[in-house]
């Protein structure tokens, strides 16, 4: 079922030019964390750790690319494989991740000078950084600043990100463990509002992350089995919300089956375009200080339908939920991290690496990468082919891409009742720089 | 580890009256369904189909007491054993329950009298309730009622409340799953904001359930393995809200950790005695209309202290999340709904099954039962010396007390990434009466 990656570049350590012999690494978490990016991470250290002779040891960046920048790194080579091999099944950012911009090269040179006057002050000569868009181009922008100043740096990117947007990838280390535990969550607290409905609540609404594409709102779709199984309506980023449409069918739902289960993005927009969850919207939606498009919904419901609603939203529960990992999703993200540290130690940069899709049935992929070029700022939506036609579901093509994705199991230990998940102690390599770089 | 049960009472079949042999009995659920409520659903319908000699067939109310009071009895003896063993291993209600509270027995008596008619004209001898307390209270007035008019129908109360609540009984089925899955859910979200808090969200703020009793918001304290881990601030319904004291908490914690991470009730109230959700506390929350504790304390955050912060609202997902069930809890409920049939079987009548804990460490437990006078209308709150004297977290008595009801895990089977849960068609016996009752 679970075809192990066959690695489409045929790596020779052979190949490993001798000036970058006993260079050290860096390795670093951008942006939003998942219930996986540990596990590239794993990847990139157990790759660097079978590799002695061509690769030193790494440091990974403490809270992301501020590590570089403040020259606060993490000396790995002082954790343990026991530590290291526990990442695989930890969530969230071990190394400490960044909502932090670099921005172009041009305007912020002075950060990518800096960023190698501390990769020099280290003997680095491998850059490998796990994110999404914006972090592929930092990758993009210092390997082009590198090559320019004849450094012999090479950069490489990791692909991460829950939202499933990054083009060029089958998808994206992330995507598929969130979308596994909203297809559950979906199907579990549908089957309780239906076995209460005929004296108690008629409308669940679960709100999931994902403010421009669908794609984490389409894997709601994936508890529906069958016609008229939940959830009944998808409101999706990319469909203007049709209120007098969506009541309708609504209470349609509701009238039919008893009850009705709707899944709705946190970026569902109004016909004007702009967010329901905008604060300037107050006379449609009513008072919306307090966020949330999930709670917009049920209010709207009760105002036009004066139907009992409960409404959940699972914000950083979705993307931090390891102990409902995708087996796929591990696996993937585990495997692009490796297979960065072959490209990067076989010569390559500017590239990112890639999922690729062989067959769907049975599920077999590989690995590949792309220049870096086609990769940065450009956002992958849901294809329009991918939502049913009334806008309110996905279609059987949608359901044959996503399904593999969320596909086994992969369960953390657990003690006294709960994930035993690995505490890495940071101890940071002592400071060769003067400089004291602030945010 | 996890000690099998061991009866504490003598069961013996050949107690059986003569007068109850062949007599049918009838299963209902009741109140907010639970991840677990369907195993004593199982263990009900196993012990059952074991002993064909002492009872005949089991007619299941569709959508709990309901079902009686309109002749909605589904015929179990057309369901598998495949489907009934799926049961163990299925969230929510699989008959359906309701929200319907019989009420006092003389204000109510033609709805006593209807059940019985039902019964009556279906040869039922036994009557098993699964429910929490409004449900114990209508299985002792049924008792009394049957016993007034010198009836032989055995009745039996089954536990069952995510609040955990019911006294007389060291815990109840539904709370260990749920308890689970908040602690779980805290110690993920807890990874999550700590790795991201340098440059993005400060706070992290879960809302649970349970309104009345802090069962449900104390196990997210078991994420808490030393001081100054996750949760920070638990935020109790049995301690009102100081809002002075909570700010200055959170921005000391923030201040030292970097973070701070809080688990809030739904049923947190203000010093006046009001849920914090009251409509009518506009001036001192703001605008309340969406519902929910978790914005509301965000949006006081973000006005006392500024600070970045987003928060989740687990709602039906945590309780209906048997993906992450307590090994401890599934054992607990099919234990008690076998028992109940057992305790029938032997001429019992006006009881409610127990967990008895017998030691703590290893955690061993087994079964009583208690006359339904002692249960009925009575609340177990969280007692006084759980709670850490700052009111802000729970004491090492609480955790001990906690720790073994999450303990184990016992994972459905998945089918294309999601639990295959089983669904089960409801035959509803042919009507013999010609009563239509409505509610």
């Amino acid at each position: 079922m679970f075809a192990l990656y066959s690695p489409l570049l045929d790596f020779k350590l052979i190949n490993t030019m001798s000036s970058q012999k006993n260079k050290n690494g860096f390795y670093a978490q951008s942006g939003g964390v998942t219930a996986v990016i540990n596990a590239s991470a794993y990847g990139v250290l157990k790759k660097a750790r079978e590799n002695p002779d061509c690769i030193n040891k790494i440091f990974a960046g403490e809270n992301g690319i501020l590590g570089a920048l403040q020259e606060n790194l993490i000396d790995t080579s002082l954790i343990s494989d026991e530590v290291i091999t526990g990442l695989k099944t930890t969530p969230a950012g071990a190394f400490g991740s960044c909502r932090y911009k670099l921005g172009g090269l041009k305007e912020n040179i002075e950060k990518y000078q800096r960023i190698i006057e501390v990769f020099e002050a280290h003997n680095i000569g491998y850059f490998f950084y796990n994110g999404g868009g914006d972090s592929q181009d930092t990758t993009k922008n210092l390997a082009r600043f590198v090559q320019e100043q004849d450094i012999d740096i090479k950069c490489i990117g990791i692909p991460k990100t829950i939202d499933n947007d990054l083009p060029e990838t089958d998808c994206c280390p992330g995507f598929g463990s969130v979308a596994k535990y909203v297809a559950t969550s979906v199907l579990e607290a549908s089957l309780d509002v239906s076995s209460m409905a005929k004296t108690s609540t008629k409308v669940f609404i679960l709100e999931v992350m994902g403010r421009h594409a669908g794609w984490i709102a389409s894997s709601g779709g994936l508890a529906q089995k069958t016609k008229d199984d939940p959830p009944h309506i998808i409101l999706f980023p990319e469909i203007p919300l049709q209120i007098d449409k969506f009541i309708k069918k609504v209470q349609e739902t509701v009238d039919r089956l008893g009850f009705c289960s709707i899944v709705v993005s946190e970026g569902v927009k109004q016909e004007n375009g702009d967010f329901i969850t905008d604060n300037k919207n107050k006379d449609a939606f009513g008072h919306t200080q307090l966020g949330g498009a999930a709670p917009l919904i049920a209010r709207l419901i009760e105002k036009k339908l004066d139907l009992k609603n409960h409404w959940a939203v699972s914000d950083y529960l979705q993307r931090s939920a390891r102990h409902l990992a995708s087996k796929t999703d591990v696996n993937q993200a585990q495997a692009v991290g490796e297979h960065a540290v072959e490209l990067g130690l076989s010569g390559k940069t500017s590239i990112m690496t890639t999922i690729k899709r062989i067959t769907n049935q049975p599920y077999t992929w590989g690995l590949g990468n792309v220049d870096l070029d086609k990769v940065a700022n450009h956002e992958k939506m849901l294809p329009q082919d991918y939502i049913s036609s009334d806008g309110f579901g996905i279609t059987q093509k949608c359901k044959d891409y996503l399904i593999p994705l969320i596909e086994g199991e992969d369960y953390p230990e657990y003690r006294q009742g709960i994930p035993n998940y690995t505490v890495l102690k940071r101890i940071l390599a002592k400071k060769k720089t003067d400089n004291n770089f602030t945010i």
